[in-house]
């Protein structure tokens, strides 16, 4: 029997009941159709998945799904926003039905987590690739933007750092079974929590704000490019998890992919400091753990400082495509 | 030098002045910010081009651009809707600085001319593939939704059908040369031109619509089995272009793809038959092109007749991914 693009859309990603407000049509027709909220600004954020350039073959299609949606969400918590809907562009090598099921199945188990509806797709044949797009709101001229940042500002990161990179490592170089006492590692690299309740906390507190997805240095740049300023971060006050601790105490060379990992999905932010007392408070009364790392300089470029406060040389590269074979 | 994502995106996609009205934030954050319209609903759209499904290999790039944008701003016409915004999620091979030169000449040449704004984007690593992600809005309730074909309705089409396919099987087989005689089945194919205008007149007049993208019976075949209805389809009243006569006087066997070819991206949709009148006013007042070319039954199902009045076979299969090989 012909498995067509509406049999898959059928089968596995239209779902009733119909979606909740303010979805008015979801999937099904040419478009998708949202009520208005008249007083937020819309915000919209896409990220595409491919196979061995995001996710290493082999990974479970469930984790796929979740990935793909997660991340998208991790945008909107950078943002300030809340998100609402989502859409799905997926290509696929063929109609696998085993892991289109599962694949559904992850991406559902975050989209009911996080109460965002699939409005619309599109699936096509080719290669593995999974572009999500993402669209919330923000109350009017609340939102987290990039820009802002001024000598003196504290600068701030959510969680911990570093979990996804080393469990990343680990998948391929593990002698001592660290992925199986720690799979926690595993789980922050498949299955990363966007911090949107964090996001939304921040709104009116932080000045400026990013998610950190190509690694803590990269993104901190695009902080304080955008102000023309620069940075000092204190790499020993970094947040890792005790899992993380674990591996780099056995593994001591890996130590820099810390700042230099990415797919953290944690947030980075700088407040002006007469706010941190306000920031505590927040983090005591909603339960919050952001810590603090550096702060916002006037000289422009990176300056990093480590446990003895001797200097460290800290290049910002983070990871990017079509960068040139090193 | 390296290429990265962001050298991508600053040279090709980021473009000055600030977009218009009503977006708030373009590229460069991590997500775009756009104001709210209170009256309208919100109309999102995405559709994926991929190589060799989508396009044939050594499609130029600037087509490649425009395509993916007009796929979807057709998307928009189908529901009546004002397009406004869009985000692209583009996968290449590799940075290849010409054709992205090309690709997106192409893609601002119809956004300027449509008026969409670029605001956000996601560059990967991987086989040619590009995303639009459109957005629009629609006064409340007036979409052209599929659903509502009844019993009686009459079936219209916009524009002429067939150029596109027809251009398309001229690139594969073409001894006499059509294709240089006639350019503009190339055109129709690769810079499809989306009915904004005829969707827009359309709100509150049209009962049912939807976009020809992959053959006029399969499409109609949306509208009436929503309602559970069937078609009769006057196959001799189907409206072609000169170009396509002169193709199909020289290659008869090819006349069944003008209803089961695809790519044509005019408008189908329903009207009740008591709005004949004020449509047929309508396209005299606008300067719009519609021809009816059947009307929708009770009996569920697709009928076509021909010229003679003789019944025809038509099957409703249009162009379908995944479809196992015939």
């Amino acid at each position: 029997m012909p498995v067509t693009e509406f049999d898959i859309i059928r089968r596995y990603f239209e779902r009733l009941p119909s979606p909740r407000e303010p979805v008015l049509k979801g999937i099904g027709d040419d478009a998708a159709l949202i009520g208005s909220r008249a007083d937020d600004d819309l915000v919209i954020a896409i990220d595409s998945l491919v196979e061995a350039v995001h996710f290493p073959p082999g990974t479970p299609a469930f984790d796929i799904g979740y990935k793909a949606l997660a991340v998208n969400l991790s945008d909107m918590a950078a943002m300030g926003a809340e998100p609402v809907w989502f859409t799905l562009a997926l290509t696929l090598p063929d109609a696998d039905e085993a892991w289109l099921s599962e694949f559904s199945r992850g991406l559902f188990e975050l989209a009911d987590a996080s109460g965002v509806s699939l409005v619309g797709g599109d699936t096509t044949r080719g290669p593995l690739t999974v572009t999500v797009q993402i669209g919330g709101y923000v109350p009017h001229g609340q939102a987290l933007l990039r820009d802002g940042a001024r000598p003196g500002d504290l600068v701030y990161v959510s969680g911990t750092l570093g979990d996804a990179v080393l469990g990343l490592k680990l998948l391929q170089y593990d002698p001592s079974g660290l992925l199986q006492e720690y799979p926690e590692l595993r789980a922050r690299l498949n299955r990363p929590q966007a911090r949107l309740r964090e996001g939304q906390a921040l709104r009116g507190l932080a000045r400026c704000a990013i998610d950190i997805s190509d690694g803590l240095l990269a993104d901190l740049s695009h902080l304080f490019d955008v102000g023309q300023c620069g940075a000092m971060v204190q790499l020993d006050q970094i947040p890792v998890s005790t899992a993380a601790q674990a591996v780099l105490a056995q593994y001591p060379s890996w130590r820099s992919l810390i700042w230099q990992g990415g797919d953290d999905y944690e947030l980075c932010f700088c407040i002006a400091p007469q706010k941190q007392a306000e920031l505590e408070e927040l983090m005591a009364s909603d339960n919050l753990h952001f810590t603090r790392i550096g702060c916002i300089e006037a000289e422009p470029g990176l300056r990093c400082t480590d446990a003895n406060g001797s200097h460290m040389d800290c290049q910002a590269h983070g990871y990017t495509h079509f960068r040139e074979q090193e």
